[in-house]
């Protein structure tokens, strides 16, 4: 099953680069950029299909039910995210649906079926949901705040790249809303046009609002989340490697 | 299932006009053309997780089989065409091998589901899967003499698509095969610069030397084997529509 939801990632990586035209993912040349579009729509589409012959084996009939419905959900994620480019109206609830989606749907599924193939109480199984979901969620919104804040070379993806495609991210919003009315208007104008010639003028607005430390708190309460369904594991490596999965990800820089 | 079978086929219609850049299908703009790669891109992902949803809710695992080995091998297929793409020196057996993943199989999964879900004894099933996949070749190797026959205003699609991609399709094999040194040279050429100004060229020693005869001979074949096997069905109006859409197959200019 970690392969499947592996499978299922990669799939999601190909195609995304392929939508986002990116170039750079993990410090090296994206395989679009590498061996063009054709190949990664395909060998995305190889991968989706060999997970769901993978995940048959299991002969499993939740577990065909949680990953055929998250991979549904990512996949209705980045059709809303692809609808809200350029938006710069984007509310946090509605960022948050798309992340939920895009994002944690994947972690949720992956703790969801691990609860599964343990058969675990349903009430574990909730709070193994949980986990997944924060964990995600904190996960995103930490990448967003990289884009941001990041080092490129550290980072391995090109900086400005949710700019360019005009994504209305957390660090935005909450510049936006604590931003002067002219920074404001310089964040929605760079969101409205993708004009990666303001990047560093947003970072900068980005950094002086405190908007990074807004985002970055919000992540922090959902890393709290996370640990505290955790809690509901029974003491274990697994456990532990959850929780220090979860604490990292606070600190990580790429 | 007929949706699921849909959505599948409308999900790899609309990646392969992204992979082929093609501008034109149905008489209509492509998906791509009309709304961007990103939109095809990620709504072929939705209606392939959409289908897969849908086939988890009619809880049988022989279909999930049938259909997620049937995914995989046109996903196969589509790749294995790519790595094809200007190689002039396509035996009729590769190429057979191609059209029967990318095209028959999802074909072939058809009538097996259909079979599957009308609990038909194993020798029918195997009838039902012969019908489907030589109605499926049968299919694609007209699809292929009409890009060169066909009359573009009728097909809905552009004439030399094929051609400009460095398709080795059957007329252009069996075109190589009958034809003088010069024109196998030409073909040669043409499929493996991808060049549509030799387009008219190509079309003429296609027709001089037979090969759409050759390529219409292979077709009626399959159109025989697909009669055959379905003839292994009770009469009914359901048998006389299949037999009626492989006589008709023959026939399609469009």
């Amino acid at each position: 099953m970690a392969a499947v939801i592996e499978f299922i990632h990669t799939a999601t990586l190909l195609h995304d680069d392929v939508v986002d035209e990116s170039t750079l993912r993990r410090g090296r040349p994206t395989a679009n950029a590498r061996f063009g579009n054709p190949a990664s729509v395909l060998i995305g589409d190889f991968l989706y299909s060999r997970a769901f012959q993978m995940m048959v084996e299991v002969q499993d009939m939740r577990i065909m039910e949680v990953l055929s419905n998250a991979t549904n959900v990512i996949a209705e994620g980045e059709v809303l995210q692809l609808t809200h480019m350029h938006n710069a109206d984007l509310s946090e609830a509605e960022y948050l649906q798309v992340i939920r989606s895009k994002t944690s749907k994947l972690f949720e599924a992956s703790t969801q079926v691990a609860a599964i193939l343990a058969k675990a109480p349903p009430a574990l199984e909730a709070a193994c949901v949980r986990c997944g979901q924060a964990l995600g969620t904190a996960f995103q919104v930490i990448d967003d705040v990289l884009d941001y804040a990041g080092d490129a070379a550290l980072l391995g993806k090109n900086l400005g790249d949710d700019l360019r495609e005009g994504k209305c991210t957390l660090p935005l919003i909450a510049a936006m809303q604590s931003g002067s009315a002219d920074e404001a208007a310089t964040i929605r104008r760079a969101i409205e046009e993708g004009n990666t010639e303001l990047l560093e003028t947003v970072a900068a607005i980005v950094k002086r609002t405190g908007a990074l430390d807004t985002a970055m708190r919000s992540a922090q309460a959902e890393v709290a989340r996370a640990i505290e369904a955790a809690g509901h594991l029974a003491p274990s490596t697994y456990r532990d490697a959850i929780l220090h999965l979860a604490e990292e990800s606070l600190r990580r820089t790429s």
